[in-house]
């Protein structure tokens, strides 16, 4: 693949995930474009493809992955599509981002992964997203340094405001849970080895007949124990928490500041050592909003008036500096242009 | 401009800062290319612009901007340099992002203005990036809704871990609380007036002949007072703080937990409200991720092994829910590929 | 009884817990005095009176509670020994403060019980002492208003440094979580129904032999699940956290901010409203400092001196506001009395 | 004086901070009683003697301090009153805990000083109860330690919900920043040597004619800089925070999680090392509680059916650690007496 040629990707799937994901890969994502979009409902696919300068529009997810400027596949079509689109891009060897669940079941999984072998090469990300949160990454790099010891317990929160109408008891566990399964696997590197599900009082604010919330016991084969909250009709906010409890000390993430450990008798978190750290978001998004504005034909942002203006208050700084004294601050008269 | 093709941008300096532009515009940035490089020190042009497909290296920002493919100018010159530089992309009605300082006194910044006036649009975005930064533009968009009243004073921290070689007393001013300057004007909407410099005790971590820390006072035409204590050698970390105190509460941020409000006897900050909030920065880096692996012809992240054991213990979870007692997971041994 | 009395107190038991009573009594509590210890370690008890201006030492409990001078009791006594001394104190028809356990098995707790109506009047406080800590008492408190509306699960964390030598895996339920039990029927207002102690990995740093941490399911019959992690030798400090889920939102205690409570879209807590509730504790200690040192012939804390300087220095202060500039202020020299 | 004899008190001044000192000494101090008040206003003081045993009422601060139970002084009367009162206790060469001012103005303390200097040895507490607030208490102890290095600035934020009607501009500082003052005299170990007040907008719900709020910096003789925002109408609650600025690191109260330090890449507290110290209120409050309703004739608190539920609990979930799985826990029927 040429390296500076942007990577060509196939959306199988145009629903509100799939849709986001093709808006990102558009807007955000630098590298890469959308040249298919795939969906059985194929005036939705038109009507994203239209908005991708250079995407086509199909309803067959072979028909796409065979097109020449398709280099990768985003599936981000319903579970029970997942098999099918999988097996699809092996044939064509092509790498493949796959929304989660993999597939709905473990059978289907199976067939997959036994796919996926017989490439003889990993062709699959799934889309566990978590192992990208900035929190997770840094809990789990700090778990990978040894310094807090073994992981013996594992807390994990997970609360949605409201749950959508066609939400069922049981996918409390397969579509809310299955975040916190594969957390507990990734950060601990165990395999899960049982569940528990308990059933505390239905919350008033549950949907009629939905077992909300419940409280999931994980245990697994490194002998850490791992528990649930899902409450997915708390009605407050999304909150998704977690806190490792080790032998020499606990961490927390989720809580609105960042990683907060526990250890040799203090708390806290670390303070960022340089800018780069602590505004890297925010010299990205300046350059961006630049960027976006600028292919609009609009300016926007700090002005030469703001420039000016911060010249003329630094230099009378320095004079008050200098003089150890208050020193007035003259401004020329704001022009039009800048009002 | 064609919209769907992307900006090309004539970079102008290239050292830490530049060079760290040419890198985001590449590797972070959607829409836009770095199509030419300007330094007057020409290896370290060619030696930039090797690493960027299509991208040119120039020691005359003139010829650079001349070129077809330019669309736009980043300056991320010195400081001395940019009054040209600006000027000559005025010539070429090119719009600019450009570093702080606009230009280093008054004066210049003044002669810059009444260019761009002479143009009759603006052409700059100044790079004051606290105001792409989503602290910063949370509390603007507080101080904007009216709920917390007037703003009254505004206390500012900025400490940096050490300042470099070359830093002097009046840079503190000129360069750090710079920042505070423009943040003061954003968030207020007010001009500032005075300027009062106070000299604490110099910190013995602050090299020779340096006056480090100051505390410095802003008056403002609106009446609300902005201090800043400005601390280069405080060598415990990065932080930028800033309190706004109004007639009905106060806002904070910097203190590691996004904004913080404290209002008719509560204080608190915002929770999620869905997993587009808390989790848009993983969705991106997820698919930055499998994008920049896939270009390298690399398959990392969660495996379909990772997808197979989630479904599995899904699987026994949702029996377990059902069955009201623990039940075991069974899954398959891992095949090599995985391992 | 004499309002304006003290109250006489036998303290039964003079180890470390009833040693700390004894010295509670005589130094902090207001009202009380300490009477009579008892002690079968004759030279303990003797040891623990000769403290205490007109306390007399026992080594049996009945002839203490005979005294004209006891008014109440207190059992600080070994669990074991606690129903003995409980029916004599009914016999003397005397007000208890019994440490918890009341006793340490059910069928003995329940003849205390029985012989206590049998009086057909409540005797005995037990020392579930968490329902007086100020943190606990709000988050009753709280939920008591209904506002979060119905508790549906309660998540316990217990953690201590270290367990003493002689700790056994089964009193990290007796001895620990007995807390959490009480906590648990108190916050709630539930009986509990059910146990389940599950069993993760043993720390490396627990005595061997040891099964710690435990974490432990509570059932209740108001249907809200309580589970507690108990873990004694987390070497890091001693932590006791407690979150209700309720299903209008959550409140946390013992994070180290007082009651934080999650709710419609923000999280925080409260800001006192004066200086009675903010300094309450300060007035007090600042009194008790005054009458200990007093009672000492020693006299410390601010001196005349610090009531000068202020009083200088608020002078220079108003003129400094009413004239808009610095204003310097002069001391007389520090007389020797004050050095 | 007899170690076992409670210290008689006499205090001067009824109103409000007077009347919560004599309840206070009443109830919560231990080894010390009020013997004697004094008021101007006969009838108040005569009102609170009443409700104190063995107290006298006087309206001559002399004639109180004469009689012979008084021991000590406590000094509640309005400021100007101060200095009479002072050099009579000095007269009987009586301790005397004043409250803050010592004296309205420079030149009376001075005299006080010297009257106090003239005894040979010290007389008064001056009441700056800060000194006595356990988080004011642990940020000194830190600073001495030297681990942060020398204080280099001292940030301050003192807010009232609303002043008094009585308040005046000037009483800002002599009355609110006055705790500010000695709060900068003790943490830093400095004199004050210049004041400078400065004006920002005043708050709309400011009463009229009152400059509030305002902003004090304060230099000391050691070099270090205290700056003040004293805001007595926030409307949004009592908040006093401090941050000292050192030269390695920083160390912040007030902000309702104890003493935060920041240093060497980390932010973060202390956690408590044992029971004693996290729940030495509690224990002192449950003490009181019990003696206080003892002596009311009253029994509450936890009874003896929670000590029988938590012995029933604990014996059930000693047998689950044991057996590994559920145990069910029965109850006797809860007998009248405890419902």
């Amino acid at each position: 693949m040429n390296r500076f040629r942007p990577l060509g990707i196939a959306v199988v799937g145009t629903g509100r995930m799939g849709a986001d994901h093709v808006r990102r890969i558009d807007r955000v994502i630098s590298g890469a474009r959308v040249t298919a979009v795939v969906d059985i409902d194929a005036e939705r696919a038109e009507a994203v493809a239209a908005g991708v300068d250079g995407c086509t529009a199909h309803t067959d997810p072979a028909a796409a992955m065979a097109a020449a400027d398709v280099d990768a596949v985003l599936v981000a079509s319903p579970g029970p599509a997942h098999e099918a689109a999988l097996l699809t891009a092996f044939e064509h060897d092509l790498p493949v981002l796959c929304e989660k669940p993999l597939t709905p079941d473990a059978a289907s999984a199976l067939r997959v992964m036994e796919a996926e072998a017989a490439l003889g090469h990993r062709r699959v990300q799934v889309g566990f997203m978590r192992r990208y949160d900035t929190e997770y990454v840094r809990l789990k790099a700090l778990l990978e340094t040894g310094r807090l010891g073994r992981p013996l317990m594992l807390h994990n929160r997970h609360r949605n405001v409201a749950s959508p109408p066609f939400f069922t008891s049981s996918m409390l566990i397969s579509d809310s849970v299955a975040h916190e399964v594969d957390a507990t696997r990734w950060l601990l590197g165990h395999e899960i080895t049982a569940v528990t599900v308990l059933r505390p009082t239905r919350s008033a604010g549950a949907p009629e007949g939905l077992r909300d919330p419940q409280f999931v016991v994980l245990e697994t084969d490194g002998g850490a124990l791992s528990d649930v909250e899902i409450f997915v009709n708390c009605g407050f906010g999304y909150q998704v928490q977690a806190e490792v409890v080790c032998e020499l000390g606990t961490a927390r993430i989720g809580d609105g500041h960042a990683l907060v450990t526990t250890m040799a008798g203090r708390w806290g978190g670390t303070v960022a050592q340089d800018w780069t750290e602590r505004f890297a978001q925010a010299y990205d998004d300046e350059v961006q909003a630049w960027v976006d504005t600028t292919r609009r034909g609009e300016v926007t942002g700090p002005s030469t008036w703001d420039g000016y203006a911060a010249a003329a208050v630094c230099e009378a700084g320095v004079r008050a500096l200098e003089d150890g004294r208050r020193v007035a601050v003259d401004l020329v008269e704001r022009p039009p242009l800048y009002r």
